[in-house]
């Protein structure tokens, strides 16, 4: 068992904002996060899959068809968009980093091929600030 | 002369679209990057001054005090901001990267004590796209 | 459940020097990292904590609140400090990287509220060695 | 239990060719990289060994010994060498990132001594892709 | 006047090998980069180029069609590829990382349009040495 | 003309104190970095010299070489020490990054071939805080 990652990226605008919320709570606990014209991030996605790699190839999986599941399914439905108003499947979610990194793992796990296992999403907000997520 | 560097970020969205011009061109020059919807960026500022070092502290400038002035006249700006819409220093300009780079320089000169000089302005949008101003 | 990683740093002088042995055995166990005089380093840590994420944040834990936690137990004990002299904490310890990851996991675990977990101390003595420790 | 990681990297040429291919199979397979000419990358190699520290040291295990295990049946043997031509542990075995990760864990977790354990190898192939291997 | 950095990356193999000499001199000269066999690297590529930003869209150049015109005339030519088989632009010349920063400047030198200038190729051959070449 | 990089690093202990002022005007202009007790950092040391390559070898200067004359006059005689206490060449200065910088400027720069110049000293204190020098 091997596990192979690759790195992707994309930049997006959000807000930390409760709609059921008022203005005032949403400020309280989401601080400068909630302010409604937007700020934004380049984000830094790490896709970790696991299984046995083939005997002939050497491979686990091929790491240019797992960039382009990823590009499809996530990085162009989330790249230079705006994660409140621009993606349908983070509707009606808060977008923090972890949800965000939930819904992307639901995105690519369901794409790949039987022989590999989707790991671990994790995914840099800042370059301080991470979130990992294992799909339990 | 010696020359000093102090590395700050913020995150800030944006879009590139010229008020001027209609949708179809702003799109057919700025690609994704129009998204009317906008989108952001983790920006890395790195602030260069220059000088004579002070015989009693070994210090070119304190950069604590650099820092400081920093935060209080670009940070505090810029920080989880919309570029085009919270920023009154980039009114009526082009949110590009090289266009908040002379910003920045602007903000910062005039704050500077009379023994300093400010060398550089070099802001990352991207990890791997960034600009340098040198003030002329 | 998801993972939230926040990195701080802080920068401290130490050596490794046991005070039962003699100069040389500890020179011949700690070469350099033995000098009677100190060295240092910018210690880089990322500290994991882990649970289930609120449904009306979005947030495991908010990551400020995290941070001051850290800065609090960690950040302000350790910075710009004697990590053999000026620490609480470490006394009566070896200052080795392996002994210091786990004091600060103690500094932090009880602090944290009853929905988080503290899952991982990483922390960097230089930019090619670092230790880990889960606790356990 | 703590978990000790150190960094080292080598410099090598490889190819990705099955012999028992066509030449068409496998440039349909691998692409550029199975250019006969060869190409090559900058590995880096983090080796994590874990186990209890010694009371009198506060080591796991001195870092600057795990180095020279490292070095000398890793490095030397795949340092500003040819991968397919130069590596005995490599013959016969297709060079990806999965197999030399796999192969580096069988030359280095004979040689440690038994207080500590192997616990990964991690190979970046380029900046953006890395292998991870637990030995099961 | 601003300045406009773009990076790009390689992975190509070479040797350093001066076929006017005998083995034994280059490999006093070389040492292990002139290991027949080959070796190679991830090249990380920096191309800068200044003027004057344009007023309409803030831009001094599109820094996508920089990268298409990077990516034509050097990536294209160098990944993937053997340094001193498959690179006409290199034939003739000893392919040490002086040699190959400057015939990247007279690859892309030529293909900007009159309002920017080719400022600086900084090539990165290893983590920790790079060559910069201004084009006099 | 090229110009040749080289990156090295060194650990080290100091403190900024100016023995001429009272305890209480060094905490007042150096804060925590007067520590008594000392502090320290991993120190980033970037050489760049500049020049015009052999047309035999392609270099401007043979790296390993250069590495060498930096580990012999600057390495060695930091790595690992207490900048006040330990080195020759910081006597009776004021520890702070711009003397070192300066101070290893001329380390280095008789001990360079006359067909080489040094250029540039750029030296991290911590990861967000660097100083260059130039030699005028």
């Amino acid at each position: 068992m091997v596990y192979l990652t690759r790195q992707e990226h994309f930049n997006a605008a959000h807000k930390l904002y409760n709609p059921n919320w008022t203005k005032e709570r949403n400020e309280a606990v989401f601080g400068v996060c909630a302010n409604e014209n937007w700020h934004g991030h380049n984000y830094d996605l790490f896709v970790t899959i696991k299984g046995i790699p083939d005997a002939d190839t050497g491979f686990l999986f091929d790491v240019k068809v797992l960039s382009k599941i990823i590009k499809l399914h996530v990085i162009d439905q989330l790249d230079h968009k705006n994660l409140n108003m621009d993606v349908p499947f983070m509707e009606g979610k808060m977008c923090s980093t972890e949800n965000l990194a939930m819904a992307i793992w639901h995105q690519i796990t369901t794409h790949l091929p039987p022989n590999v296992t989707l790991h671990c999403i994790k995914l840099y907000e800042t370059a301080r600030i991470y979130v990992e997520y294992f799909g339990e």
